[in-house]
């Protein structure tokens, strides 16, 4: 029988990049918690209907969609914004505001495996529902500023636009928000030729073809250029100072911004606001991105509600963290191997190796059968600590045979001293 | 439009109830640590094939099955030990044995939504592969009960059971394997007359139905009293021993045995070996369980390898925590809210959130542009411990103003001494 290997596009992280997942877990859940983030975990599956309503047709498109055994729609999430949303409908509905609210885990999209790129992969994510504010905007983007820094990445910087530039100019103009919608999704893909074929007026679409090229060298350079540029558009204009309000507060708060993007968008339809995504240079993804979504949580049915959020791809951080050569700092304990010298002294062996974990220590016990030589000469090659023997002559004293294995040092040591000695050895 | 609602049998898990399963989810991690076992995260999506071969038709039709974009029929696990089994076949087949492997997720299970059975749950999973000892298997058992104490469970016991007895006795009497799989399903339902109508010879149905009337008081008469009654039946004599090799090596580690059950059958088809489970009084659903699978690993194309496992199911743990009134201890630091006396200060604001937030406080920003009197009420409501109020002509001098909310106090204090004050303080 051939042996069976991981659905294409889904992968197994081994210990090692386990622990580094598990590691970028933990910080996660600092920062948020330190930005007063409370946490809640939602389900996996969730109806199509939902998960399908505002995500874009791009995503709609690569979701794990199926049937239940009760015929019910339903799709592996893609994303978290819209489970959030719909909490904050439901059980949330009545919490005070703003409201902030984090997640981890899993989120599942049928794209084209690559590097960095899995059909299965990870994601922290932030909401702050409730306000409508500039340093509610900048607080996404200085969390995830913390959380990079935090797990020790360098040389990231975040890249910043708003929505409501284009969609401003494009309602000034008269265009529906289906062909808008379409319009960013191509824009988002840097189609712009097939994005402006969409726009009817020759008028509108040479502003959009001109917005690009007002570019300049750092993003309040960029914004002024802009603002001149959409004057008297007063939506866009009125995005561009929001966004001014937002750089400079995030500046201010040492930040790293590497320019806006004046014709920025993102895959999600639900934005309506700033949009970011923060980059290493080493690596042409982005680590993490959000925006503003103002209309989302009313259009699920809630009340109007203003709100923003981020996402940070916990498995692309780990990728770069690994480019930057970042190490993982966790603390590990002693490492222990208890071993009967017979088969008569199993049973007294095990509540040895018991009564060490109680201790807090990390013990493996011989469960091979193995003679002792051989377990202890496999101990060593694992690089175990200490092997604990336990012997008939000695235990009758209330005593074992602790081993140094690296240094094949050994020592008699009483039962009752036994942990902390182990403890305390350095 | 009308609020959208999980999906049936799917649930949220609001702040409490998420702090109490990350609680439960580190415990299990501490534990599996302790014993030696290194974690891997292996995908929730599975070929079809791989999660059906060995599960039993039970399970096998309640997973969650589909076919996903390119046409693979795919499910979601419904337990992890055949993504483990796989593993040990493929990525991890050159490492040592014995091998220690530690998971925890959710896993899928199309089961009839009632008190502490969801469609979505969560488990963490050990399994032990390269030994056959009863060693091996009293680890599952002691690994278990550690975890369970570990959280702060009480008057838990574990019940005890060995398929080697009937599997034994129906193939000494020439049943085939199909057969005992079903007579087995059949008897983990509890539903004996339909189980011991499949078997044809009268004299093997006699010998089940009189198993069933083996248990004594204890696990050790019980298993005085199968051995007595299997005696002749040389497969069936041999799992009694291993099982009472079990009970010694468990019952002399202080682990509760409520009792061994002579027809204990669970709804996994790969069993080979001991089973066991753990229940609390208050509850009668097991609170996890497992056993052991010598042939799982060889049906996967893997070399023949004995190996023994256990999950351990933590929403019903969290259940459990819930009535017998154990409380989750996690240490809450103190939370701050920064708040700036007027629009203009509040980038100054800002940075000095960022800079307590450096110094590892839960820090909230204002971000819904209310009143500073508005701003501090909500805190206090919401049982923030202090306000720093950040105006200008403190900030001249370098300071600020803290206010201890609940006590209605205020002091000014300097930027350079703000963290270790609040931080020191009692």
């Amino acid at each position: 029988m051939p042996t069976f290997q991981p659905v294409r596009g889904m992968r197994d992280l081994l210990p090692e990049d386990a622990e580094t997942l598990n590691y970028i877990v933990c910080k996660a859940r600092e920062t948020a918690k330190c930005y007063g983030y409370k946490e809640v975990i939602t389900p996996i599956v969730e109806s199509y209907d939902l998960l399908s309503a505002k995500a874009g047709e791009e995503i709609r498109q690569r979701m794990f969609t199926f049937k239940d055994l009760g015929d019910r729609t339903v799709a592996l999430r893609p994303e978290f914004t819209a489970s959030i949303a719909r909490l904050a409908t439901t059980a949330l509905k009545n919490e005070p505001k703003p409201l902030r609210v984090f997640s981890v885990g899993s989120v599942y999209r049928y794209d084209e495996p690559q590097r960095g790129r899995y059909r299965e992969f990870w994601q922290s994510n932030c909401e702050l529902i409730g306000a409508g504010t500039a340093e509610a905007d900048a607080e996404m983007i200085l969390l995830t500023n913390s959380f990079l820094k935090n797990v020790g990445l360098r040389n990231y910087a975040f890249k910043l636009g708003h929505i409501g530039v284009i969609r401003g100019i494009l309602t000034e103009e008269g265009v529906d928000e289906k062909t808008q919608n379409s319009v960013l999704q191509l824009m988002d893909k840097k189609e712009y030729d097939e994005a402006f074929k969409l726009v009817k007026h020759e008028s509108c679409r040479k502003i959009l073809q001109g917005l690009l090229e007002q570019k300049g060298e750092t993003g309040f350079e960029t914004l002024k250029n802009m603002k001149y540029y959409v004057k008297g558009h007063e939506k866009a204009e009125a995005a561009v100072d929001n966004l001014l309000d937002i750089l400079v507060l995030v500046t201010q708060s040492e930040c790293p911004v590497e320019n806006v993007e004046p014709a920025f968008a993102r895959g999600l339809e639900y934005y309506t606001g700033v949009i970011f995504e923060v980059y290493i240079p080493e690596l042409d993804i982005a680590l993490g991105g959000g925006g503003r979504y103002d209309r989302l949580i009313e259009s699920f049915g809630g009340a109007q509600t203003p709100a923003t959020g981020v996402a940070h791809g916990l498995d692309r951080i780990a990728m770069a963290m690994q480019m930057q050569g970042v190490q993982v700092r966790t603390v590990e304990g002693k490492r222990l191997v208890v071993v009967s010298v017979n088969e008569l002294m199993k049973v007294e062996a095990l509540r040895i190796a018991e009564r060490l974990r109680d201790a807090g220590l990390s013990v493996e016990f011989e469960v091979m059968g193995r003679k002792i030589s051989k377990a202890l000469e496999d101990a060593d090659k694992r690089k175990v600590d200490y092997a604990v023997i336990v012997g008939k002559r000695e235990l009758n004293e209330g005593k074992v045979v602790v081993r140094e294995l690296h240094k094949r040092e050994q020592t008699t040591v009483a039962l009752e001293e036994l942990a902390d000695k182990i403890k305390g050895a350095t």
